[in-house]
């Protein structure tokens, strides 16, 4: 397995300036690779204490790559429906180079109604928008005199500039929420897959990824090479309960957060997002305890959190976990905390396996 | 006087490696805070390796941020038409951030065919797109639920986060090249202005930057927080012979490149470019003793240069000058080689008035 940060931001200018909020994501950027961490993460959103100090995760991702040296940058994700595949290919093949090769693109169609609007973006085009804005960033990092005649962009012949560092291009992956089809379209088109566990029961969570890993071995691509990312709200601490105590809190500063983004939800309807009017309430109704023990967040000790991992692991193999270390505008220390006892009392036990399996991670994950 | 350096690469993959330009491009950041320079900056170009390898400059900005403390970060110039104004303001406020308010935004309306045929915009709106993103990074950044209703965009209310660390906005800069009421439009809204001097006539060039401080003056802007920024092509050598010898490699190198970047022209009219159709001609025709000798560019021994900043002071009075010491494909070592005689050497002798001026610069400039 393999082990990374998700900067999810649900801070706002009541709860942490961005300034500082930036000083201490880069901090824990450059920590995470110190501790051996295999990735960091950021999102694109907007307007909300819910992502939105983060609307281009790559010009943050940018600055954490000119701290460090070996982590992977991740965005997670990008949404090609608000920026032209132009500028966003061009700007994520500069963060490709400006790494050295350390770029993973997550791509996601969006489902904030606000954001939709607010980019003079139908949200019933938004499957058709993020499937074409995938496909022409492949199609310009990959190709020369690249001509693309999609729905919503026509343009070409041109080459773009920087090529990407790795070639034909980044590692691509696509987020997928509740929908099935995405996950099997994810697997035949050999990309990696991006879930939140939090939001599904474990067996679907489970039915999805099996769905992925049997389309992307029929379509005949590596099976080595794919790559499922799960993203859990995480806090540990050395006492059980205070991390139990603790975490509630953060948890609930999240879902208050998220209610606010989503509350858009109650009069907006879409054929593109079936199941998604429900979602204000479904937050609302989150119960902490339970999603900690139903495995939907890694939240106690570090030997609470072993097993948790251990359930996740037998739950859906080798997968890469994203931390949600900031959510909850968790205080700093809080942050590092958690990373540390996680890199310690946690991580050994299911990385020595994964660089075992998987040499070219090795690299990564020591030293 | 303030001095920066412009990073415009007229280097392509047959030159130069994407990843060693960043690498080469983040170092000499670096050593520009080191000797005291005012600002780095960057453009947006696509395509062409004219400027080609930064589609977007703030991906660029926001890696230098990361790896200095003081100097200060300008693009130079974002292109509005191309970017969606909530996205673009967003980066940029990001970048604010992340850099403690070290941001200063120049805007262009770009004119380069293939680029507005890329991103399926008719050239004949770009004046009024240009005029648009502006404004409504302007209020975005400055106001909050804001509403915007424009000819392109339309969109709110909405509160753009992160808010830019610099109130109520970072500094904006207009570019303008050859007309003269964008300088005079500038003026009046209280932004800074982008020349590039190497394009008119000195008189030419006076004529503008005057309309551009009397429209300043008469729409009661503070005089002293107006900034006019010029762009150069420079390269210094300790051998007058030298310098110019190599010089004229590294301009004929720019303009090769810039010939192929505006060959659309040839077959292009709009008429927000007038004048734009003869671009090709005019650069082909460009004489590099001619451009030096008509204090179009900065070459030469310490001395010379010297002489030739004198003459820029003469004829512009303060204004804030950005060497462009990577066109051309320069080689690492002799953009080096012209910051440090630059820094030593010519500097010294014209900001040493400014600081006294103008203390907040200070800072900025010592140390």
């Amino acid at each position: 397995m393999k082990f990374g940060i998700n900067l999810f931001p649900t801070t706002g200018p009541a709860d942490k300036g961005a300034v500082e909020h930036f000083d201490d994501a880069l901090r824990l950027a450059v920590l995470a690779e110190e501790l051996g961490f295999h990735h960091v993460k950021t999102v694109e959103h907007y307007f909300f204490d819910y992502g939105g100090y983060s609307p281009d995760p790559v010009t943050f991702l940018a600055a954490a790559a000119a701290r460090t040296r070996r982590i992977r940058l991740v965005t997670g994700a990008v949404i090609p429906a608000f920026t032209h595949p132009v500028k966003l290919a061009g700007q994520l093949a500069m963060l490709d180079n400006l790494s050295h090769g350390r770029l993973d693109v997550g791509f996601a169609r969006g489902f904030l109604p606000d954001e939709f609007a607010a980019f003079e973006i139908p949200m019933d085009e938004s499957r058709e928008r993020f499937e074409e804005g995938v496909e022409a960033c492949e199609r310009l990092w990959a190709g020369e005199d690249v001509v693309f005649s999609g729905r919503f962009h026509r343009f070409g012949p041109v080459t773009l500039l920087p090529r990407p560092a790795q070639r034909p291009h980044p590692r691509v992956l696509v987020a997928a929420s509740i929908t099935p089809e995405s996950c099997e379209a994810a697997g035949r088109a050999g990309r990696g897959l991006m879930l939140v566990p939090s939001i599904n029961k474990p067996e679907r969570t489970r039915e999805m990824i099996d769905l992925y890993r049997r389309a992307r071995a029929e379509a005949g691509h590596d099976p080595a090479t794919g790559e499922v990312h799960l993203s859990y709200g995480s806090y540990l601490h050395e006492d059980a309960a205070a991390a139990r105590e603790l975490g509630r809190g953060y948890s609930a500063h999240t879902n208050a957060k998220m209610v606010k983004a989503v509350s858009a939800w109650a009069h907006t309807s879409s054929g593109d997002y079936e199941g998604y009017r429900r979602i204000v309430a479904k937050v609302n109704s989150a119960n902490f305890d339970k999603q900690v023990d139903e495995g939907k967040a890694l939240v106690g000790s570090p030997e609470q959190v072993r097993a948790q991992v251990r359930q996740i692991r037998e739950w859906y193999g080798d997968c890469t976990v994203s931390l949600q270390v900031i959510s909850g505008n968790m205080p700093h220390e809080e942050s590092e905390r958690t990373m540390r006892l996680f890199a310690r009392e946690v991580m050994p036990e299911f990385t020595a396996t994964a660089t075992a399996a998987a040499p070219e991670s090795e690299a990564v994950l020591t030293g």
